[in-house]
């Protein structure tokens, strides 16, 4: 019997997460007058523990004993080896992953989620406000919010909200309170309605939504919450590429490729950042974020300052951006259409410490099925996107005839987005590019915004 | 840090099933002549390796490797102490459960999928049809069929097949074909639709559907296959309890009290039939199957000789049984609306090794609710069923200020059966308890049935 899991038990679980800010240089967020701002302007929208978390050059930041219980529900999560997909492959590739499916809202997601709301308790909040794409990380909120006492209001994009109702009802078994984005709740939300009543949404417009509300609560007990992007979002979610690191080591393996879905990069980074630390310390890996064709920010927007949300309430962020008031196509894989990649990423990416793909919806569900028909278990979306890269490499490495060691994030399970598989069966799921006039409205939309300096890190 | 879970590695996995056929008399099954049945009559329906394992009286049998290396993917099941659970309650009882939700279809029903399938395949079938309650039966046999390369058709219980429409498309996702029952492709199913055309279907009628079907096949490559009741189910589910006590035994802990819930009997046996070897062996253990009050097999319906099925074409089986012609109400736990109960958990019910228990569908949700709002998994419908009685037994170990120890199997996850917990939050869920009218009609339906000795094993 071939071993497949290497497991953790609890008390090997890493009780510090790792800090890129540490190890890599990066341009500041701008506020409306231009110039870099001060964490005490993000005091109305975030509690200040984070956002010392947020600007903390730790290099080594402790996971609190409280976030730690909670994560045990489902941490540590196997590292698998795909040993069906490999044969069915037939590649000299060894092809490992981390599940991260296995959480109860069955995404990466809570790993940030849980530590947002112990951190919002702690600092005295009562109601915690978010937006949400495809619905994973509106869920993971729910159920971290619940396990804290907290209330939970989530502004979800309406493309999702339609296609998957499931998940405005996971939230709501947890105590989540879920409406469509746009709504008729905020200015953002009226604004945008009024423009254009059958947009399908965007994550940047919902985004709008939930600041707006949280910054309105007068009371000072409301804050908002970001499941992408940030700093502190990345920082937390390393505890996925912490843990694959002494999985690894157990069985005595090191990635030659390491690989990750990126929307707003929280998945990507959590795999990777742990081996940037290694790569910036002279070991060779390569590192691969994975974005739809849909929404391909990293392979073909500008690094440029931008802002996160549509209605501009965010600072300007150094990142990768297609443009705030981009509208990404319909794609399943609802956490990936977001405008913009965090500024960690984007950096990294203009270093050239990881090469960006891209892929086309129809390639990344082939990957989902075949994953789901030689390991059995079925991707969300978004992992489909990773999956169709690991099966490109695992290829090359047949092709090539070198015994290569892939290991990527299955970033969730696909069993709330089914109906996304019914489409593909039916032949109609489609395949989107930009267009030559969607590159000119992003271009124009970037035009007088600054640029970031082009800072070389090592 | 409190531990959570206990965990085995692969290598722990039990290599054997535990077969209470060694440890109980029982009456046999009969066949149309009212003669026992051989196990060649049953040739044109299973495998012989299987039939084998269905009449075998060896206590332990060896689980194949081939069925270890799949079963790998999820198994061994984490050991959970429900730590916030018991909090919540303020119970001095300590409340363990094997997470059989971790499984790709999210169920129990895997660990007997895999065998059938595998046995099957080596019998050279190339093709199995079975039938579905919730879509747990379905979808566990079609990730099996998909492991094995064998096709599989499913007929749905059409009350399902509408309320859970995800179910079929993860089926689809493993290739399988599930149709929903009763249908115009059998005999069965079209003599139902001339009589009711608007029957919500029962598992009794899909049965029928699956082995008309089956035997239909003269090419001989078909064969069917049944998700529960059967002596080699019970006997494939039996890991479940071998793990729990290798997990119990690693903390220094024994059960006061085994329950789980109760449908055909595949799920209780599972955690159940190792405990019952320990009590028949001198050891002190409550031992509860759960029902729902809508389908109180157990609870309220005779010890009598009956059909497995609504057009008698099975044997007829010793087992408790509210008559092959019942069709339950339509609660939303579909996997546990069987009109009969496992010939052998009925036939330990009428030793009173083991003392049954039946819960209404609100007060199941309610005690699901207070799961996944505590511990954050999300139970499916008939999981709610065994946690309404764990919660019951917590709060009498409170009122008699003992210390308790509970374990119970947490049968599958119930994220794609969300939209009976919208309707549990509207207020739309119903009790349902036995008319007199339908106890007059089983009854009247069993009048004329043989009645099985009484026979005492221990």
């Amino acid at each position: 019997m071939e071993v497949r899991k290497v497991l953790l038990n609890e008390d090997e679980m890493p009780r510090q997460w790792y800090n890129i800010l540490a190890d890599i240089k990066m341009n500041p967020p701008l506020g409306p007058d231009g110039k870099p701002i001060k964490p005490e302007d993000l005091a109305p929208v975030f509690p200040m523990n984070l956002i010392e978390q947020e600007v903390s050059s730790e290099r080594w930041i402790d996971i609190p004993e409280d976030v730690l219980n909670v994560l045990s529900i489902w941490r540590p999560a196997p590292l698998v080896r795909a040993i069906s997909l490999e044969k069915a492959l037939n590649t000299p590739a060894r092809i490992y992953f981390k599940n991260e499916g296995l959480s109860p809202p069955g995404s990466h997601k809570p790993n940030t989620a849980v530590p947002q709301a112990y951190y919002n308790k702690v600092f005295g909040i009562k109601r915690l406000t978010t937006e949400t794409g495809a619905g994973q990380w509106g869920s993971a909120l729910s159920f971290a919010c619940c396990q804290y006492g907290i209330e939970c209001k989530i502004y979800m994009v309406r493309i999702s909200f339609d296609q998957k109702p499931y998940r405005k009802s996971l939230m709501s078994v947890w105590g989540g309170n879920c409406v469509a984005s746009p709504s008729t709740e905020t200015k953002a939300g009226r604004d945008i309605l009024e423009k254009d009543p059958d947009t399908p949404g965007s994550l940047g417009i919902a985004i709008s939504e939930a600041i707006e509300e949280a910054v309105a609560d007068e009371s000072g007990q409301t804050r908002y919450s970001l499941g992408s992007v940030l700093n502190h979002v990345m920082l937390h979610q390393t505890i996925i590429g912490l843990e694959a690191k002494k999985q690894m080591e157990k069985i005595g393996e090191y990635p030659d490729i390491v690989i990750g879905c990126a929307g707003g990069g929280s998945n990507f980074a959590g795999i990777a950042y742990p081996y940037i630390y290694d790569k910036i310390n002279g070991k060779e890996v390569a590192i691969y974020p994975v974005e739809p064709t849909a929404c391909p920010t990293l392979t073909q927007a500008q690094f440029a300052y931008d802002h996160g949300d549509s209605a501009k309430y965010t600072p300007l962020l150094p990142m990768h951006s297609l443009g705030h008031t981009f509208v990404p196509a319909p794609i399943h894989a609802g956490g990936l259409r977001y405008h913009g990649m965090a500024p960690t990423v984007s950096q990294l990416a203009a270093e050239g410490l990881i090469e960006s793909k891209a892929v086309n919806q129809v390639a990344a569900y082939d990957a989902g099925i075949l994953m789901a028909r030689t390991e059995g278990i079925v991707p969300a979306p978004e992992t489909n996107h990773a999956l169709a890269c690991v099966v490109d490499e695992a290829k090359k490495a047949k092709e090539e005839g070198k015994e290569k060691v892939i290991l990527f994030c299955f970033s969730g399970h696909g069993l709330i987005d089914l109906a996304a598989y019914d489409r593909y069966f039916a032949g109609e799921l489609k395949d989107y590019v930009l267009t030559q006039d969607e590159k000119r409205r992003f271009e124009t939309c970037l035009e007088d915004h600054p640029r970031p300096q082009m800072l070389k890190s090592c």
